[in-house]
């Protein structure tokens, strides 16, 4: 490359076919995306148009426009019709840390951190929901949460605390709560476990990463729901897995699709009972296929159960877990979701055969969850007041539910359509052919997420998941009409 | 290998010396160990005898037979003089799991797991401990805890829940604690730090298990103190780095051996206020050779201040972290030493270069420690109440050092010697060449752990790691009357 534009030298995104996978506009997309996040290219620096890149990186103009459209979903860039773009601080402002003077240029760079380490580092998870806006997703109705109940609980086991208590727990959890999930698990969702197959973990990512890191060497193939959940692609990253995008339709998962493009990959991430984000779920067909291919090939399946408590037309749709008889099903949920994100607990039901190896490799990156919230969920769950809410919030969410539809039938905008709404703390609007409509700034005002970063590929579908469970109808039916009246 | 000896096919031992790293003898312990965890190995079946293994294996029997004094030491085998040896449980017994019915020989042997799996899973830790001993390593006076203003601060902040603190943290940490930890840290410890740099683990588990993977790739040399602390090892061993044991003597660290032996190691794992185990002072040429190596050849020097709180003749020896220009120093404490070790709370202290690569890893990785124990900790610093209990702690704990100092003199084997006692939670007795004479079952009623698994080469010197924290001066004395019998 010998031009360089706008004073921003862009050697670095130069790409080598030979190396890396992937898509090119995806490895485009994460080599500025770290160089913006690193600081290398610094905020408010202006980038070149896509068609002055797209001729000095030797890249087709679809390409780099495709990095850039994702760049812009998540706030990292600012585009101007017709002239260059600017690096954008996201608005999850760093700038507590960003402000701060940097050791040098090699710092900067993530010098000194390995090879994994810079792509840990640079998989950057959108942030967690920092307030309440009516649309942010899985945020539960925590105004509503029977905290003197919570409260009256970790009081008393805080002051159970004997010297017996306060020794060292077991890596897999405090068994008082093992056997409360496992207790939970078998009627609310149709899993088949005993309490030793329960292992306590402080979130769904610390799970994920966990697994990964156990079941998949560097190069391992796993296939991703496509779109699907950034945690889990963050995670399987992380680990070094190659990344394979499975498409999603009505049916859930196509898994015909995935055996034909990696017939060999070692593990999948599904959310069968209640995909996200579509909300579709997994047809009994697409689960026998899956379970069978996971058999035959000795694939390991990774259920995410994450907020299939809630369902409101019918019953609660069992778990797979529960459907198989080879032992190669993982089964992932958590509480962060049914009680409060910052309680971090959460689980994974594992196959018999993996106990063992789960236990120690517990021990030995990280130990285990406090023992004081452990056995305040314990007492909680005991007392029967994690049932009772579970029942409460499924009738508040079916009316928040009620509420958007209810608005949206009456002031939705026609050029949005809203996808499967029958379980779960979201639904998914999706936006027929005007990409470039969508307004960036406001819709974080809503906390609405963007559907297209979702895509590891190119993104199908454009629009945004929309959740309404932390919200009051009334703010629900404001934020409706809020969001039509930005797409006129 | 023609022979199978006493049943037990032994193929799977054959080592491959053109692959894998470390001396033959460690490997074949950790085949060894693997197997018998595993199950492949099972509990009372019987081994060769060292002769005849060396034999049937090609190996010298001097290789052989370190690998079974190894397993011998860690309650792994049961050796009989001029038979065979017996495979043993461990006593920390994993009955629960190793009596269920296993899904076969497949399972048992660790299939489905990726080699790294492998080897997180067979990198098994001593168990922490889950009864108090008297000579309990690392042990808090647990009945002298100020339990009732903890379990204050932990109501108080229960009933503190408002939705704000129900939302997901700081990947980094809660805020109010960093900012305790920082401030405590300065004066206590001379660490020079701003809060931001201040991260909030479960453990220093955690924090070394982050730390090895976002800083070293597999291969990557690794400096460990030999002997030092195994968590250290199994993490730096997860995370596939090539481990070089350097020697300690008075002085600590002999930066010199490290240098010549691998000059390009990525990093060093040292606790020089208090060495673990031998509990020498890092002198200041060494701490000064080890960070102009660090900053010359670009190093990180991971500084592990597990309890140097605690000294008891002179004021607690300031923190290598305050004496680095260079941005080098990652420091490691933990406050599930000096409160409870269910607690689950530790730090680690990085460069300002690491933060943000730390800030995204922790995010992708698990998120973050549960508010509600990180808001009772501030709170509890904040009230005064931390810092109160550190110095009642080390009033006590010296008290409790002197009652063992006192009655060793008065009742000590002639054969053990007694290694430095200035400092922390433990302190070593050596015994002289009489490696056959110790022990095992009564060591472990004791609470005392063998010396000899904390080197990673050829155990130079026999003897015990003595806590004294966590028993009563009678119960020291007890116990130390009890060991000289048991040498008699």
């Amino acid at each position: 490359m010998s031009k360089r534009s706008q004073g921003v030298p862009l050697s670095f995104l130069m790409l080598d076919p030979s190396r890396g996978t992937g898509p090119l506009h995806r490895r485009l997309y994460e080599r500025l995306r770290e160089a913006i996040l690193s600081g290398t290219l610094a905020p408010r620096s202006r980038l070149p148009s896509t068609r002055t890149l797209s001729r000095e990186l030797g890249l087709s103009r679809g390409t780099v426009e495709e990095a850039f459209a994702q760049l812009d979903a998540e706030g990292l860039l600012e585009r101007r019709v017709g002239s260059g773009s600017t690096v954008a601080l996201p608005e999850h402002s760093r700038a507590p840390r960003s402000t701060r003077v940097r050791g040098g240029a090699s710092s900067a760079r993530g010098a000194g951190l390995s090879r994994r380490g810079r792509r840990m580092a640079s998989d950057v998870l959108p942030p967690e929901a920092r307030d309440v806006r009516p649309f942010t997703p899985c945020l539960p109705a925590l105004e509503l949460f029977p905290a003197k109940a919570w409260a009256r609980a970790v009081a008393r086991q805080a002051r159970a605390l004997v010297p017996e208590r306060m020794l060292s727990g077991e890596p897999e959890g405090f068994r008082p709560l093992r056997e409360a999930i496992a207790a939970h698990l078998g009627p609310a969702r149709g899993v088949r476990c005993d309490w030793r197959q329960v292992l306590v973990f402080s979130s769904t990512q610390q799970a994920l990463d966990l697994t990964a890191r156990l079941l998949l060497d560097e190069g391992d193939g796993v296939w991703l729901e496509e779109p699907g959940y950034l945690g889990a692609r963050v995670a399987f990253d992380a680990a070094g897995a190659r990344l394979h995008p499975v498409p999603v339709d009505a049916q859930g998962l196509q898994v015909d699709t995935g055996r034909a493009r990696a017939p060999r990959a070692r593990l999948v991430y599904v959310t069968p009972s209640h995909q996200y984000p579509l909300g579709v779920t997994m047809s009994l067909p697409r689960r026998l296929a899956l379970l069978e291919h996971a058999r035959a090939s000795g694939m390991w399946v990774l259920e995410d159960d994450y907020d299939s408590e809630f369902r409101y037309a019918t019953r609660p749709v069992a778990a797979m877990q529960g459907m198989d008889a080879a032992g190669r099903v993982l089964y992932a949920g958590t509480f962060n979701k049914v009680m409060f994100p910052s309680l971090r607990l959460a689980f994974l039901v594992v196959p018999d055969s993996l106990v063992d190896a789960f236990a120690s490799a517990r021990a030995s990156t990280e130990g285990h969850a406090p023992v004081l919230t452990q056995a305040a969920m314990a007492d909680f769950m005991e007392a029967g007041h994690y049932v009772a809410h579970l029942r409460q919030m499924r009738q508040v969410y079916a009316e928040r539910r009620d509420a958007l539809l209810d608005a949206w039938r009456r002031e939705g905008h026609p050029a949005l359509r809203l996808g499967e709404a029958e379980a779960g703390m979201h639904v998914t609007a999706f936006l027929s052919g005007r990409r470039d409509a969508q307004p960036r700034m406001e819709e974080r005002r809503l906390g609405a997420r963007r559907l297209s970063p979702l895509y590891l590929g190119r993104a199908r579908e454009q629009g945004w998941v929309l959740g309404f469970s932390g919200a009051s109808p009334a703010g629900l039916r404001g934020a409706v009409r809020e969001l039509s009246r930005l797409l006129e």
